[in-house]
């Protein structure tokens, strides 16, 4: 007897059969077997892997906040309580934290959109930012950003007149939108962000884009992310007014990607959040459908691994606001520890709190050798030929084009390889540096690139930016 | 000039207008709202809001287990490895894990699958519990079981000769999977459980289901929650032997929900993984495919906050394996913590460990505890007049018959709700008990049942009791 499967891969679903997620797609596989083979003794030119493929900072040697995890740990094992060792506000923070758990205790679930008292203070860090009121009750804590985000694109999913919603999203984006919009059964509208005026939205090909999308669907939402992903552009005010504009002659949803917004660099640049500028633009703007996301994972403190995060979502129709709520009741409530992180992040300590010192020490100096490092790979990029980076406003990548020699690119074609993947592999291979090629973000046809974070600690990102100074030479050289 | 609203009712997603979640549904809004009401001093005839709706253990006084709480803290705040108040065994963990992490911290993203030491501790547990070797590589960390379990279901996804797939489900069941597969467009095919024998699988009741069902979808797969919930049965290693070779005869993909393992109160019931009885039973059925769901929520842990679980794949296609996992990579890795969590539930502390006595002090306390509430819960309710409720065998809920008066019917029909739900909103808005009407797991035609938990602590439990039987005299006499 035997037993045939259920599933093959003809009656599997195809959707999960086409996913590719670039992040951690084949090239990071590949760099986790060179770090097995490595530690298995095999010889390399190089001694070790350097990832640079994902924004993952504590993984490349940032120290956590102490005060963050000194409220986690007196939330998580309440005993501490009583060790004098630790802070005042710190003990206070956690008892208000406590006090909002069911049964005290960190271990239960909360309500699906979180714990009432971290919203709340959501809600004044969106007040103090923006300096415009936030109700509390619009503000739903999540799983990083990434699951308000799906949560908030299914709110869209409607076939209307056998049109499928068309999402706007720029090019080269986050793969995030695009495996979900693709999961979603929705139509993904790409418009490009123009590299040659450091990837500002321009409006005629926001233009262009929508019109031509007209024809296979509905055109119902736009993604901005600000500070880019994985292009580190900080939008201007002017820029977002035009945006808003557009969106608003369209009647399109906003989806503001706001989860650097700690991270900026750029003496010249500000961030603005939508929010702000919808409101202060006035009538009509100020009433335009609105979600802005917000994660732990990024800006100074970097626990990608609590999954913490927040969405606002604004000016939605009463009936589809409290359809949507109803909705979210249906998710399991969020994990608790990335609430408490969240709640570290958006209530920040006051002047005189005993911990107030220590906190901004080591969040300015971890903005500060951001900002540092920003400049240093902006810099050694375009001190390469046939590179060309743009500054680094913000976020924590940079996305350099580089410009490949027709033989290489023959080279790639013939492997069935993009170009830009080639290139990655090549880098992996040879140097043990880990990229994401352009083609997992998307890229104009005929440019490559490929994204690095500015992450890695400031003498291993030097010695990075060395060893790919001296593999990209020779790459040009050997393909000239 | 004005801004229509992009999102209305008519346009927004249609499935989300329709999505209700009985666990998290309309009666716990109100039992919030009556929570407040008491706050500011309304009058009631309670003085206090009793919530056996939902299966949240420490939000009604379950105390976490000590070692785990004491990992936690290491794990998250590492400076205490060095506070002599933590046992060694504590520490060692502590230091296992973060050495399996990036940059040893907790707040990096691990695999997306989970950090490896844990999976592997997982095939370990997963070996001595059914004396079956298990596959690391085949265990997927994820958030709780729920995530793992629609994880799954997609993977399931396709339409075959404009045939929807569909999904055998327990009824009443749990309301996660017809939401999931409402949501997944997938065909909900509804097996009743016979209340009869004990909730059990009667397979001519199977056999009925899925021959109906093929005529309007392609049955794919079938869900069994063992123990039940909400009906708390444990299934006799007879009935999965039957359901194995019914699910083998139609081909049918396994989905073993498995949270409640170690809730086995019913001295003649043991617990039987689909994975050691498919095994056992030898070829075709231990080719047969299969995935099993485990959670750090339910147990003896009752960790609901930090949504740790696990599951694991078995029998897959290699291809289709291959594309699942690669699809697994797109996700974002699970919370930490609850990774945490997971690894002191499935690693025990072995005999001669420092913290072995409390934590088995602890476990049989709370393990015994429920089971003396699971016997209390079925006397009560089987000592009124008009209810019956099954033996709870494990688990953590029951989930009584109420036999209603036509007038009480008529009375609910008049209001345009089910008669369970009537019953239910009298009983929160009478006493402040809230349970959940058998409407939202679905109940045979004509049958009224609600769930509750056996949850509150063994004081408050009975004292909810007593106010439940009150509650329904005076509704029976009522309504006569």
């Amino acid at each position: 007897m035997s037993c045939s499967k259920r599933l093959t891969l003809k009656s599997m679903n195809p959707y999960i059969k086409a996913m590719e997620y670039a992040v951690r797609g084949p090239l990071v596989i590949r760099a986790a077997e060179i770090e097995k083979e490595l530690k298995e003794g095999k010889k390399k030119p190089f001694d070790r892997v350097i990832r640079a493929n994902i924004g993952d900072c504590q993984a490349v040697g940032q120290i956590p906040i102490t005060f963050i995890r000194q409220v986690l740990a007196l939330v998580l094992y309440p005993d501490l309580l009583c060790n004098t060792n630790f802070p005042e506000d710190a003990k206070e923070r956690a008892k208000t934290i406590l006090k909002g758990c069911a049964g005290s205790s960190i271990g239960s679930y909360t309500d699906s959109s979180g714990i009432e008292i971290i919203r709340k203070h959501c809600a004044e860090y969106i007040k103090n930012r923006d300096g415009i009121p936030a109700d509390w009750q619009n503000i739903i804590l999540g799983e990083g950003a990434s699951s308000g985000i799906k949560t908030v694109l299914k709110l869209l999913i409607n076939e209307i007149d056998g049109k499928r919603t068309g999402v706007m999203v720029p090019i080269p984006q986050y793969p995030l939108y695009s495996a979900s919009i693709s999961e979603f059964n929705m139509h993904l509208i790409g418009y490009y962000l123009d590299e040659a005026t450091n990837w500002s939205l321009n409006i005629s090909e926001l233009e262009r884009a929508v019109n031509e999308a007209k024809k296979c669907c509905k055109p119902r939402a736009i993604v901005v992310i600000n500070p880019g992903n994985p292009t580190s552009q900080v939008l201007t005010r002017k820029n977002i007014e035009e945006i808003v504009r557009f969106a608003h002659k369209e009647n399109l949803f906003l989806l503001a990607d706001e989860v650097y917004q700690h991270n900026i660099y750029d003496p010249n640049s500000n961030f603005f959040s939508f929010k702000k500028v919808i409101m202060e633009m006035g009538p009509p703007y100020n009433q335009r459908e609105l979600a802005s996301f917000m994660s732990c994972s990024k800006g100074f403190m970097g626990e990608c691994g609590f999954r913490g995060g927040y969405f606002e979502i604004v000016n939605l129709d009463p009936d589809v606001r409290t359809m949507f709520m109803k909705s979210v009741l249906a998710l399991p409530s969020p994990n608790t520890p990335g609430q408490v992180v969240l709640d570290c992040v958006v209530n920040p300590l006051k002047k005189d709190d005993p911990s107030y010192e220590l906190y901004e020490k080591e969040r300015n100096f971890i903005l500060e050798s951001l900002k540092e490092r920003a400049e240093m790979v902006y810099k050694a990029f375009n001190s390469c030929e046939g590179m060309s980076c743009n500054v680094v406003q913000g976020s924590m990548y940079a996305f350099p084009q580089i410009k490949l020699p027709p033989k290489a690119i023959e080279k790639a074609k013939s492997l069935n390889q993009c170009p830009s993947v080639f290139y990655c592999f090549q880098l992996l291979e040879q140097t043990g540096v880990c990229v994401v090629p352009g083609a997992g973000f998307g890229q104009v046809e005929g440019t490559y690139h490929f994204r690095t974070t500015i992450l890695p600690q400031p003498e291993e990102l030097k010695h990075m930016l060395n060893i790919f100074k001296t593999f990209h030479e020779n790459f040009l050289a050997e393909y000239k």
